[in-house]
């Protein structure tokens, strides 16, 4: 199960925080650029370097794709299942189609790659989502309200009542989680909509993206976003991490981002905590 | 120019039909399973026997994301490159996320695999969308309303003169138009979405799947879809024609099935002309 991976590993690094594994080959330290597979190889690095630190490590698949680097993806997933077997692998794809294409998607992200929880697009209803929440064993990520300054555009459509976003929300919470194991995109640039999505979704864990790079708050997206039995949260950041430094000590000062990401929320959290939140 | 290629397709084979080429491999006819690039090897026949009468193809990517077939997607659209260089190629991914990572999807759909149009998802919005916009040579053919049932949920979302596919209808024709380079999706199996669709969005290409298994009907598709100028549709069908038949005879019934469907629907067109529409 997913979500009791993910509790596990909550509780295990005492983190909320997710590591984006979006690395481009032209932007890697030049101690790295010499490896024939020199984005598993500069993956590794970070990985080995914040693995004590992190709820789960998140891939976005186009990083890969784009170069020809589904082998490395593989690879850097696989390494992560040895090593760390406990740690949960999010594929962020934004994956949603026809129903029979879904069921493609799905076998690539849980089948082909393996990994424990895929991101999907809600914009084509339930059935396009049904192959993904089959899956029971799997997480399903739908993309509720997303960090990018473009995403108010549709997702605040409707009324006030129910904007598209909290639409999709109320859906995911009511409809779509018969097997627990669906959670929502919010981004932490938008504190305002996580904390709308929490109260109509109860302990449903929402997925933070935005933290760092899209300059979105931690502690205001803990604050907004936390939840009543757990911490409820898994806030990701990429760039900001994994160009923490350019040089050979990359992975070094990768930790040193996390680590300081790491204590600002699980302090924000046991602030909220301490006032009964 | 995507477009102008697709002009030239409608009329060099007087036809608006798409063949969308989504094989399965344990649905693929005995006699090409010994193949060991059998995805290619069948899709090659469909296409040799269907070229004179299609204006475009379209892959659905997952159908090979899914099975690790990359390879042979890229081998089939370099074949049609060399074989039938001015038929227009759809790579169908619904793609779309944050600017960057689209930008990543672009160059996986017009760099790796050289297609010349790619559907996108809307949900995100304008900056989500601009790495495919921004490829003026490209066709980026939005999501607008889809072919299944589940598109009714949040599709529909809005007061009657602005549901959000019609949002999105008319975002495309008035913001995202500005390379002269956008289709939109409307699922031939919603007439009455096409008809509002076309009548806000002028001379713009609609994609119309879902005519075939999915029941959409190819003759109220072209009543409701056809632009002034010009067919101003795509029309696309998948399992209807790569499954016509489970024999060797597999490529020849395909040709029978598309043959039948150019011909209904290119009269639908006629009559449509001859009372001046």
């Amino acid at each position: 199960m997913f979500i009791e991976k993910l509790k596990n590993a909550w509780s295990k690094n005492n983190s909320m925080m997710a590591v984006g594994l979006d690395p481009e080959q032209s932007k890697l330290p030049k101690n790295i650029q010499k490896y024939k597979d020199s984005i598993f190889q500069f993956n590794k690095e970070i990985i080995d370097a914040t693995s004590d630190l992190v709820c789960a490590y998140k891939f976005q698949i186009a990083f890969y794709s784009a170069k020809t680097a589904e082998d490395q993806l593989l690879k850097t997933i696989q390494y992560i299942k040895q090593k760390h077997s406990w740690l949960p692998i999010i594929l962020d794809a934004k994956r949603g189609d026809i129903g029979p294409v879904s069921e493609m998607y799905a076998q690539e992200a849980f089948d082909r790659y393996g990994v424990d929880a895929l991101t999907v697009n809600p914009y084509l209803g339930t059935d396009s989502l049904k192959p993904f929440l089959d899956r029971k064993d799997k997480g399903v990520i739908v993309v509720c309200a997303t960090s990018n300054p473009g995403g108010q555009e549709f997702q605040n459509m409707g009324n006030d009542s129910e904007q598209l976003y909290l639409a999709v929300a109320k859906k995911a919470a009511q409809d779509w989680n018969y097997n627990d194991n669906v959670l929502l995109v919010a981004g932490a640039t938008h504190p305002e909509k996580v904390k709308l999505i929490r109260n109509i979704t109860g302990e449903m864990v929402i997925l933070a993206p935005g933290i760092g790079f899209q300059s979105g708050n931690l502690e205001e997206a803990v604050y907004a976003g936390k939840a009543k039995k757990s911490f409820g949260l898994i806030l990701s950041s990429s760039r900001s991490v994994i160009y923490a430094s350019s040089n050979s000590n990359f992975a070094e000062a990768a930790r040193n981002v996390v680590a300081n990401y790491r204590e600002k929320s699980t302090n924000a959290a046991a602030s909220l905590r301490a006032i009964g939140r």
